[in-house]
């Protein structure tokens, strides 16, 4: 709702056409062949589509190809989503992880990797879900390249 | 050195020990029997040390068990080490990664879960290096219960 | 008023309706089997409606299903309708009661429960009327399940 | 720890007696015949110690009278202790529930009690414990004075 | 101008009648048996009609009863019309007040009343107007009762 | 206590002899021939002390002369006690009056005096207590020079 | 452009006058016999016009009296045209200068004229333009009435 | 007093010598050759003092020359010295010039010298006292280097 | 998107014509004898187009060179198009670079030129490309006047 | 000077050392074959320094090895020096660089190289001196290896 003026115009057309269409983002990415995090970012304008990308969204959401590619044009303008701190529960929490274990993850990775960061460019992320007998678990994967600081 | 305000007493103490020592946190954690971010937040002052891990910290890195147990008596005082939006780089990197994909991971989450949170603390968190040809990459994995919101 | 651009679509369908038909949310919440509290919170898009929630609301409020459906679909965006610190001088007070005994709460909660915290998901809250030789004193009680933080 | 330079002098005294006598403040609070969440907010300076207080304090916690009335003379200087949104994660949850259900309790107050405020000053707070077969809940009630603004 | 999106729907109604029936504050308080600070802060949302005082606004003003009682309808949402610090030069020397002697003026009210506040609940307040051979003075007083904090 | 680093050098001077000497803001005024919230003013370094105010200070507080004058010598740095919005419940009640009236004062302050501002530098204000059957009740009077906007 | 939210109503009519006229504000001030910034200022809601000058600007800028009546009456709601810091380049380095000789004005005012302010209300300013051999220098003075501090 | 944490090593000396030898920035600056604010200005930290500044401030100070050349030497870091907004009346009334008026100043200067800006670097100012049977006034001047945005 | 509502008439004009014509900044630069950065500044509102400028605009994009006149005259109000820290990744970096970097550059640029800084208004900018085995990179240039501070 | 508390504790030993020995950062530089900017960070904690450079600091700062072992040792702490937006008018400009012309850059890389940024990591910068008959220029070189955003 009041999210919207923060999204590109793509948004709701994407929005509106998944909830019509009933899909969930992992059926979404199966037939884009990516995942489906990575498909939730792209209808919240935090990822690119390819040209391929958008012929299949079209397909799948039964969108006008021209609207779509007129609305997913260009190159995203990142980070709008969000003020930050995030008020929003859920996220909060992964706001907190990174605010209690930043020094943490910091020191044990330049420990492990030496001087450099861990790439969120050259990254990627996955959400999956385990159970046991002690209910459901949420696990998210972070995965980028690590970039030495160049001397110079 | 500037963060040092920000840290308990025992941060000194710790770090001062593992240096003198030379010891990695992975060393230390296998110790310990704990995760190496459980022990580098401990460090930091983001984690409870249990009395078996004062023990074991004060064996392991030689310092007078008295000491360990006054520093780290009383219940952890989280938070304190980091303002934010982060400064540091490689910190900034991960706090990115929640701004840009915090709605997309929290869309998904809900369509896997249904209306909750994932727990950051009934929580655990690690780090792994993993190695191709196109260089290494850094793995971190929040693996968190779900809880979902109690109806009332 | 101004608050509106901060609240979700079914928000002022909600509050027109109750007001046209001039219930209270006790009146309502009695209808749905739910905590007064909790309907308000619904009201201001801070909880989620069940499809059963949906129905009676519809039923007691005489607004078309179909609208409510669609208005209510989706998992609520939580946080937003406030900037803190909280102007509103009622709203102001509880933040106060949090600024000040913010400290009090964690000693005396770790001390009876250990490292951990009280849940705000796994969580309930009331309103009660007290009324003595004093006056009238409004009695609130929040409820939630303690969370130890995991070893890892 | 970080946490001293915004406590008042009488702080590090008392947290310190109270460690070297090992009391709970449920223990503390029995001899004051106070509340166990007062006394904690009295550690922190955040509730204005009796003479009669004073006096207790010094017995129990061993503490020279002189030193207490010196160090507690005067009127707190309530909300220091903390910055806004707090960090701990403890603390935190109470900030957001205040954040997610600050209107829905205006919403409900107001209806029950008309136009005012609930007083954070001519208020008691207490903290109990509840365990039944889904684990230990903490339960947080807030009690305050019913202010209906002037009319002039 | 800018100001009104901060308003509630009644301000412009309120304002735009006063501005053609050409009526100041304090006739229009004179009207209603109130102080015109108070039916000024009934023009931006601060404070409550009652039933009366729509009655009487809605004759002397000349707007239809049923558009004042709709719009004035629910309890005020307090707090919306100012951003703080003031940037309006008027406003900003009363808060310069606040800024500069509000310590001195805690200090003075402890002293005289011991441990509590004055509220700005039971509360009222008027502007007055002095005229001396050094020019024109305004008077604003404040009043409120005083409230000791509960021993608990 | 924490208040002490934002405070000039003659605050702990002044605020230790008047505990010793167990006097008043009132009776010290009484002496300097000023109001009691300028006296605490000047406490806090808020306000300026006259040569003849050093004199009567040092003889009434039995400080030394000099001291005195050293550490009051030079011009005050005005609006360092505090960090706005405040966090102390008794002047955040103040700072809530001007949040919440600032536009009504305005409005009937233009109404009355034309365009300009009450000055907060030619200004005086005191304190006073009523007392009636419904409690006690603290009076603020602010009383400043009216200015109006020159022409230019 | 997207300055204009922040502004009254009546500064589109003005600036879209004088853009048509293609006047300056130097021949605009001419006219009304006032200073080309006062008259600026005037047209971003900053001053206020008095009778005299709507008439003038009505026949100047060829603007129905009554459209400028209607939108210039009322008293100026100051302030609102910025966001402190200043993002434009221009006004920056006007708000750098009060940032690093701020001081120094303090500390040479109070030398000049004691204990007091410069009026920002008793105040006119204006800009001149020097030609020399090392190109074009802006000359903006500052002018306003001293204001002492008043005893009390 | 407070303020001494923001300024460097030299801020101290300076002032102190110049209480003790009892000499006004008018003094100062005429030994000097520079204008009053400019050595305030380098009293504060916020202007470079030449080798012959540095001699010339010994000698009239007294201040022994390797003192103040150890205190003094290496480039000034600018804009320590004030937190904005400013809390300090006298300089928040600058503040509120260039709040008030920036877009005005901005407006007239562009229509008299183009797009660019008023240099704060290439760049003096000074304080003049100017009296009239209205009581004093400080006529404050800039006066910039108009730097013309470079096409490109 | 949701960045239109920071930027002037002109932009959306603009890009929607650059996006028709499918040319690239570099192109339009071209033509317009400026540097692709400086018209991509223009696109946004953030550099002056000259009478020139216009004219070939007007050509190369097919807009009514009235139009682009109306909506292009006036002086540029800069520095709406972001708010800092920027959360954009790609302008983030360029952020960190002067966050980490920016005492660096300043010691630097003091010990090749003395005291003083370099200009952003005289001044311009580039980007180059360029490609070797490790892949590609982008080379930004900054070319500023050195400006002294004047002595006074 | 009220810069240190920020930084680490290499930095007062190096900059010391500097100062007595009267080296530049190009002296430095060459010595360690480091270029001059990067040689200014690490004397600011921006960067690391590897063994051999600290051999070869050691040796023409004559300062004891072990010393700048201990205090260079571990991986820099990056972004602590400054806070955003700079007040130093040199940092600022640089600064204003970015706010004014991000978007544009953002629009001319992304049309030259595809959605990714521009690594501050995999990166190097230098300063160089240009003179023509206009004055001395500042050259400023950002280099950085391009990053196209992984497609997942």
């Amino acid at each position: 709702a009041s999210l919207i003026p923060r999204l590109p115009a793509s948004s709701p057309t994407l929005f509106e056409a998944k909830k019509q269409k009933n899909l969930s983002f992992e059926a979404i990415a199966k037939e884009l062949g990516r995942d489906e995090v990575a498909v939730a970012a792209l209808f919240y304008g935090q990822a690119q589509a390819s040209p391929e990308d958008i012929k299949k969204l079209s397909r799948v959401l039964d969108i006008p190809a021209e609207t779509l590619e007129s609305q997913l044009a260009g190159f995203p303008d990142r980070g709008r989503t969000m003020e930050m701190p995030p008020k929003e529960p859920l996220i909060y929490r992964l706001f907190e992880v990174i605010q209690n274990y930043g020094y943490a993850y910091k020191a044990v990775l330049n420990e492990k990797f030496g001087d450099g960061i861990m790439s969120a460019i050259s990254f990627s992320t996955k959400i999956e879900k385990e159970t046991d007998e002690k209910g459901e678990w949420a696990v998210i994967t972070l995965r980028g390249k690590w970039l030495p600081y160049s001397r110079f």
